[in-house]
């Protein structure tokens, strides 16, 4: 039987990445994971897609001295705006966040509206409709951004919060009288609200987790590629990030839902060699 | 009379500084001003002080070709984690907006407690509290991070919203039960919430603003110096930023209170290529 022990290399602007770090350990226990989260330039969700794009890409060159089978752009905004130009070079298969939730969100709204949740610069970018028309040219799509949820999900606020519940209701209800019967959280910090976003929508909608659908997407890679590891010892996470290893560890728990043992702050000094190596 | 025709420099990671330019083009209406906001890596205040400090000291690398007659730090985040380190090696006068709040709050407690709210990073620095023991060593300090302000004033949305009322009273009710006579706003973004603030707190606590209170001291310290500028025509106000002008534009006049005409976008190669010239 195949089996590649490389690392699955995963990263995000921060701890969001983590909800689909959570999702792969709980399908995948057994395969090593390298994640980044670029904490000094968090967050990526306000910024421009030329912007994106840069931090992204030397993301990766970072990540390719690990040497991993597959990396995993576990942040929505970064899927959106670098995914494309990111795989022209690099040298490994990558997977982004944004294909696999709209293929579900496709599969599930069996010709319904689907109502697409994330950051200014994924709704801008527009990448969830256009993935979503490519599924199926007649989709139906409205698109919202919800600024107010990262950092309402990082201030560790939960479902049952005053303040997190009138947020939901001001952001969903607009979107509630479309009738969608899908919505997306095309945001890797939403889960953390999934029972918020719920109770608004109400059962009617299905909500779309776009981390765990990755997850899937990364394993049916690596079955097709014949790149699982098959070892039987429990597999490891490694965290690096750009800036403030405690408040990642912190926070780190409530996202990946496991205490974070291992994080080690990069250096921009370090986090440039590497780049400037590889791109040399 | 003396003349100093050279221009204010004004930095902070966003937006925030605005508030400090306009209250500096209140005063000082025939004064230059250079603005630069490090769009591409805002926010600071979820930031460590060692990553603070670096991208202040990038920034004021930057502005120092514009041959300016003084570097206002209008930023909460950055005056208390850099303004000392910087001041060590500025070939310019300096001066951040914390001083110039914890002073005037100290005036005006007359031995009462003193509230600060401010982002996460400028309360953990501990900034205002020493900066306020260096005037009052008896002062009473208490401080919060208020995390959501910042992107709930991003959003534009007014002190009459309801979910901006909500966040205020579940922020500010717990100090207003401790009786501070002194409420400080340590964050740039802060003073666009000031009427949801004065509600929560009421008419017996003084709000400070610190960016009303620096530029007071900018004209003390360039009067001090004889350095105004005597000009009879209107001061230009120029803008860079980091990333992302067109947001900056029009996020930008909510907190500028006027039109913003003049930005300009600083690609990476630009940003760095005069700060190695300069610390070559």
């Amino acid at each position: 039987m195949a089996n590649d022990n490389r690392s699955i290399a995963v990263f995000d602007s921060g701890i969001g990445g983590l909800t689909v770090v959570r999702e792969l350990m709980h399908r995948l226990p057994n395969e090593d994971i390298v994640y980044f989260g670029d904490t000094a330039r968090v967050p990526y969700g306000i910024k421009s897609s030329e912007t994106v794009t840069r931090f992204a890409r030397e993301t990766c060159e970072f990540l390719l001295q690990f040497d991993p089978k597959i990396i995993v752009v576990a942040c929505n905004t970064a899927s959106a705006a670098a995914l494309p130009t990111l795989k022209e070079t690099l040298p490994v298969p990558s997977i982004g966040v944004v294909e696999p939730g709209a293929r579900e969100a496709i599969l599930r709204a069996r010709g319904g509206t689907i109502a697409v949740i994330a950051t200014e610069a994924t709704i801008n970018s527009d990448a969830y409709r256009r993935a979503m028309r490519r599924f199926d040219e007649g989709a139906r799509v409205i698109q919202k951004p919800c600024p107010l949820f990262v950092p309402i999900a990082e201030e560790g606020r939960a479902s049952g919060d005053a303040i997190t519940m009138a947020v939901a209701r001001d952001y969903l209800e607009p979107l509630v009288r479309l009738d969608p019967n899908v919505l997306v959280m095309g945001c890797t910090h939403y889960p953390l609200l999934r029972e918020a976003i719920a109770q608004v929508v109400g059962d009617g909608v299905a909500l779309i987790d776009s981390g765990e659908q990755t997850a899937r997407a990364v394993i049916a890679d690596l079955t097709e590629r014949s790149a699982l590891n098959n070892a039987e010892t429990a597999g490891r996470l490694t965290c690096y990030v750009s800036d403030n290893p405690q408040r990642f560890r912190e926070l780190g728990q409530r996202f990946l839902n496991k205490t974070i043992v291992d994080v080690t702050w990069i250096s921009p000094e370090q986090f440039y060699s590497v780049g400037h190596v590889k791109t040399a």
